[in-house]
């Protein structure tokens, strides 16, 4: 998959996943959506670089946040959009997800932004794509999530900006996370070391899996970092990992304001989003000035622009 | 609420309610959209007064007429339009309002267009909305409709010019009826003082809460009046109501061609819709010389466009 | 239905089916289309034929494809476009289909394009039309789905130039399918004598209901043939024809290489999609050199392009 993602003269062809994205690639890319970035309040800019161009939304899971800013970074490079969202089942009436892509792509349609709680689905798709075709994963089972690695990496460069001295800790299902595992390769890739991995035991990935020192104490975990990065954990993992109660979960592994003092002064907070207030963070975390939380949200439309323009420059 | 919608000039920042909205506010916005109305065949001009903004239709109810008057207005006004119809469910995967809100004002949308079963989510999204952004509402449980009567105010305007002599019926299920309020509110703001609202006993407002005159008489209330607005009635709230079948609800209150003719000449019918014909109107009424039910649907768009682009003047 | 869909010059109005238009008629749509094919690949042109018209994609079934395809067709034209998936419910809230046209003609929509699964609902809404708004029907019961009848016989021109002296032969379930009706009335028209219909008895045509010769027999009805149109199998009609399984089904009607070779040499291969591989056409075929089927799709979305081109020139 990490090859298959680079054409010939080794230039981004598809986004699959960040492993094997060296850092001068992840550092173009996050020079370019620096640029995109726009204000709140200010009216963006709509670019041409995607004029005529069509940017299929091929999701095979709901999502509002991730489609909505896909659709959004797509249309302001001048792209036109087509929103697909194929629910549970997946394939459209028995056709295989080849046969689907074929079709899409007789009629014109350039990049497929896919998610899809199968692992293996962009590389799939971008091993059967036409040669003028593009692969965007935007969530793929637990195993990559590459443009929110990209938007995180952003964020933290933006507040941060080295990499290589930081202690970065996340927080929670780690194991199920493919938001953890694309910001653990971006960040590894881009220099940063102390990396820290906490959550209850049966939430973490196995030793040596990913990089990054593993913790079940998240006082401990959180001690002196310069982030602190909050994942949204589900009901039915809480009590699969003998976490009795989301009132015990917070009180174990939640960021307060108590616990956030461990870290760093001036150590950022973030969340992949959607947050469970009260479960993962408590409210005054979550909108207090150490929150980076919407701003990643913002990152986000930037860095996919920044992806999706590559693709044509 | 009434005072929430405005900017520390008095201008409207977001728009909630008609209460609070005085004579000149409304008369400038039904003059706006006087000059957005488009003739049926011809393409409407495409406008920019909302290029680079992003509006997004947030709407908790289903709605096929709401949702695409919106839409069209907001594109024809240049925005991009962002629809998510989150359905039944008041949430997206259990994130508050709030922070969908928070969210989606961080990827750089501007407007919150909210249609939502429960009293005061339109107030609340403007309460925590950060200071560029508007909320518009489209349609809020029993209680208030906006757009629906300036539409309303539009399209009296334009058959009768002036507000202060005029009768004007609405008949129907006025207990339940966000559309009955906005209609009230809008016509005594503009002068008209003879309102009559009529239904079954139990579908009626209580005494005093609405201006206006109640009646469970149609051919009573009916009788001179320049405006018969019909309200579409559901079949649960009829049966609540003791009327015991849609036949027996047509013959008491629906408007045939016979009880029109209690009206002054030149009266002119109006609906909502959806229409259930044979239940509150006569097909004969309904597609009449007097009806001006299809002119209610082309002034909603060009009042929604007033109102979008007063955000932006 | 054929006459209702011309103007008083002869014109074409709305598209509602093949049957009645002329061979002139059909030859002009055909040029038009051409002229709008792009290569895969290609960012295709933004016309600007339909600035300011609004085309309401108004589909009571379920389409990914087809829907997809008019989407792309007429926002390349610089169209807007609503979409409507009203869903298996026929009509918005009770409402009549005609009061749902009539409202979305008051939003100033000027083209429906329309999918139903009863037949008459494209002709119902054409007779209600306003003069100035034009219907498409986009698939209407086993009846009639004329620009897939279109993008069929373009698909055959650019292959085989003249439809004279050629052999057709269409598998599968042809009573229950409307591509094979609108192919063979386009094929007709053009004058295509030699149609082969093949399938299992019950689900052949009555005989002189359709043009065409009757096989049961799929060998003997492709011998010689120029092109095979292979039709999309459902396994409830399977059974219902005394189809054991798909695998005999393959075995009797499916197109494998072997079957494939007793048509001309250079014969094409069409299918409609969505394919079930293995059940009516191996892989190795719809993969194949022969294969037209990708083609198809692309002429599809230029086809639509001509129509929708034609009823504002």
């Amino acid at each position: 998959m990490s090859t298959l993602q680079f054409d010939s003269r080794g230039g981004l062809k598809h986004l699959l996943t960040l492993e094997g994205l060296d850092r001068s690639t992840l550092t173009a890319l996050l020079d370019r959506a620096d640029v995109f970035r726009v204000a709140p309040g200010e009216a963006p800019r709509r670019h041409t670089w995607l004029a005529g161009r069509t940017v299929v939304n091929f999701f095979f899971e709901p999502s509002t946040r991730t489609r909505s800013s896909f659709e959004l970074a797509a249309r302001r490079l001048g792209a036109d959009v087509l929103n697909l969202e194929i629910g549970v089942s997946s394939t459209v009436k028995g056709e295989s997800l080849e046969d689907t892509l074929y079709t899409l792509e007789a009629m014109n349609a350039d990049v497929f932004v896919v998610r899809h709680k199968d692992a293996g689905v962009p590389a799939l798709l971008a091993r059967h794509a036409a040669p003028h075709v593009h692969v965007l994963n935007a969530g793929e089972a637990h195993v990559s999530h590459p443009t929110q690695g990209l938007l995180d990496a952003l964020t933290i460069r933006r507040h941060k900006r080295e990499f290589a001295g930081l202690a970065v800790t996340i927080v929670g299902d780690i194991k199920h996370s493919r938001v953890a595992r694309s910001a653990v390769q971006a960040l590894t890739t881009l220099g940063t070391r102390d990396i820290r991995l906490v959550g209850p035991k049966s939430l973490l990935p196995r030793k040596g899996e990913l990089p990054g020192e593993l913790y079940t104490d998240a006082d401990q975990a959180i001690r002196g970092a310069d982030v602190v990065m909050m994942l949204r954990i589900q009901k039915e993992r809480m009590n699969k990992a003998s976490v009795p109660s989301a009132k015990a979960y917070f009180k174990r592994y939640g960021l307060d304001a108590a616990r956030l003092k461990k870290a760093k002064p001036g150590a950022i907070v973030m969340h992949p989003g959607p947050m469970n207030r009260g479960i993962e963070i408590a409210p005054e975390v979550a909108d207090g000035p150490q929150s980076v939380i919407r701003e990643q949200v913002t990152n986000g439309v930037a860095v996919r622009m920044a992806v999706l323009q590559s693709f044509y420059t």
